[in-house]
């Protein structure tokens, strides 16, 4: 595979050795300078800090400013053009496309999902595409967004292959991540952002460097069939065999050929051309636009009461929400700050000096 | 749990004693008799005809004929209203909401794909919801009828629960059918119409019934811990975990919660109300109005033609595609007839003596 494609995942061990701390306000101030030492204009640098540190948060450390090294090396390489500005290829009252022309993934999508949303407020709904942008990231942040709004929002993100089609030997399709936000009246937006693996690609390499048994039915070896030594586990299985590989073809197919921009379709190609791109597209419904009127958010509230009071299954402590556990933990990381391990720390600190900005202080103890 | 409940497959052991075959046009016209004479009007029996008669086709026989001694019983018993007629409560250039008024669901479910795909292709994209409706069959039907004219559809299907929310060990969301189709260049629509659990409930019964084994990780036992063992496998296990029946609790809110018509936290709820209900929300782009032009198919196409000729895993003889399998025993049992149960057989004979039918002729080899 060519250098410019990822896999989704930062490489490296990143949550091992957490040891230093930060606060979040100072990790994004940062991140954002950073990126426009690398030119990117203010806004769209603070843009994609935003999503990075958001992922820190809430623990998602896998989509987090673990990203950054990255990023610079993307803007450094052009697969990232820093100064692009998405634009806008088609618009109706309740659709559009908007074109990232190479920008930085969270720039296209924070403004395609600002854009869904403003129409679905206006009009009751909206589908929005996004082609041709890159590393979209813990793309439960737009949805979250457009749940913060009074909108649900639905967001598939089509990407390069990392996964087996199911009867393949070979990846195939995108671990296609899919996430769907809604508001609720007792508590913050839920949110479930789940990929169509059953398990991430850092968790493989997690369990190579160690040595360890991955569980049964999460990875497939280099022929194709379920592996659980680690030694063997080349990618992660799909959720539900064909089913999870279906739905991901399905997506590429609803999210980049319905944009006239094919990804998977130019890796497969022998001589096809493998660049790391992503696509989107995301679906807004306004929550009072669908017959509800006001009462989904106090439904939303009912039913989650409802089941978070469910007797539990063995060896369960809590019955928890989509994106429970996150919230939770971006609460505790405000209070506490985000933690950083040696290793991404050294990597932020070699950044720092090639682009002279200062690095962010540590956590003080208030 | 309530008399008018069930779990979206036939009870009995259907497919085991292939002993009749009939035409599909002769089991079409008997399925639209019967249910004609159970007060539907003519043209909407012949709709949830051609919805079941459409899963025996393509080999889909827990979707078939199978549930029309069930149908009947629903009418019977006012689960389902065969008189009634969707309402139209709410739309716009490019979205709608159907009330069903408990009418046979694919009746209300054909009808909001005509009126989607309508919307669709007048204005590019249509989001429909349909509330208040009964069983919606085989899902996949209605994407493929808006792929046949040019539109791509997803379709989301709530219902009450057969399925445990991760962590919980009762029944508590549906297995929630989702339905995505395609047109493509070269062959059918491509079609996936999956539940988000790894196994139908029908096999486990099935295994139950034969004592044997279940494969790993497709169910739970009433702790809501996994067995293989058929005694103690009480609910088919979600894709993914906490991913499949998150996707579960998802959709209720997208399709039942947003349409003002919540079907899970009656089912929850100690006094709720338990009776069966489906709810579903399409959305339904048009292929040439999000930028691709006219690239839709031929993409697709040369897409599906690269994935089927990838390299194959140990034991796969053929790489399909989603619906490929489904589409080439369409054209078998079209050439051979649908086979029936001795069993069903006898069902559908009790049923056109009650309501003094006709049975179907016996397929005759031309």
């Amino acid at each position: 595979m060519a250098t410019d494609l990822f896999d989704g995942t930062r490489p490296s061990g990143l949550q091992r050795l957490p040891a230093r701390r930060v606060h979040h306000k100072d990790l994004h101030q940062f991140t954002a300078l950073v990126l426009q030492a690398k030119g990117m204009r203010a806004e769209d640098a603070a843009t994609v800090a935003d999503t990075l540190v958001w992922a820190d948060l809430r623990g998602i450390d896998s989509h987090g400013v673990g990203w950054l090294p990255k990023y610079v090396q993307f803007c450094d390489t052009h697969v990232i053009d820093a100064a692009a500005r998405p634009s806008l290829e088609l618009e109706s009252s309740s659709r559009f496309v908007l074109d990232g022309n190479r920008c930085a993934g969270a720039v296209a999508m924070m403004q395609a999902m600002a854009m869904a949303t403003a129409r679905a407020v206006e009009t009751g709904s909206c589908i929005g595409g996004v082609r041709n942008t890159t590393h979209t990231g813990a793309i439960g942040r737009y949805a979250v967004w457009a749940a913060e709004r009074g909108c649900a929002a639905i967001v598939f993100v089509a990407g390069p292959p990392f996964m087996m089609y199911h009867g393949a030997r070979v990846p195939s399709v995108s671990t296609t991540p899919i996430a769907i936000a809604v508001p609720t009246a007792d508590r913050p937006p839920i949110v479930l952002d789940m990929a169509t693996s059953v398990i991430a690609f850092s968790k493989l390499r997690q369990a190579r460097a160690q040595g360890e048994s991955l569980p049964p039915g999460t990875a497939l070896a280099d022929d194709g069939s379920p592996t659980r030594d680690p030694a063997r586990a080349v990618t992660p299985a799909p959720i539900g065999g064909p089913k999870g590989s279906g739905l991901a073809l399905m997506i590429e197919l609803v999210a980049s050929v319905l944009l006239g921009s094919p990804i998977l379709a130019d890796h497969l190609a022998p001589s096809g051309r493998r660049r790391h791109q992503q696509n989107a597209l995301m679906i807004v419904p306004k929550t009072d636009a669908f017959g509800a009127g006001d009462s989904f958010t106090t439904n939303a509230a009912s039913l989650t009461t409802l089941l978070r009071q469910l007797p539990r299954a063995a060896g369960t402590d809590e019955i928890r929400l989509p994106g429970q556990r996150s919230a939770g933990t971006a609460l505790e990381r405000t209070r506490t700050g985000i933690p950083i391990t040696l290793e991404l720390w050294q990597e932020l600190n070699n950044l720092a000096t090639s682009v002279r900005v200062d690095m962010p202080s540590l956590w003080t103890e208030t």
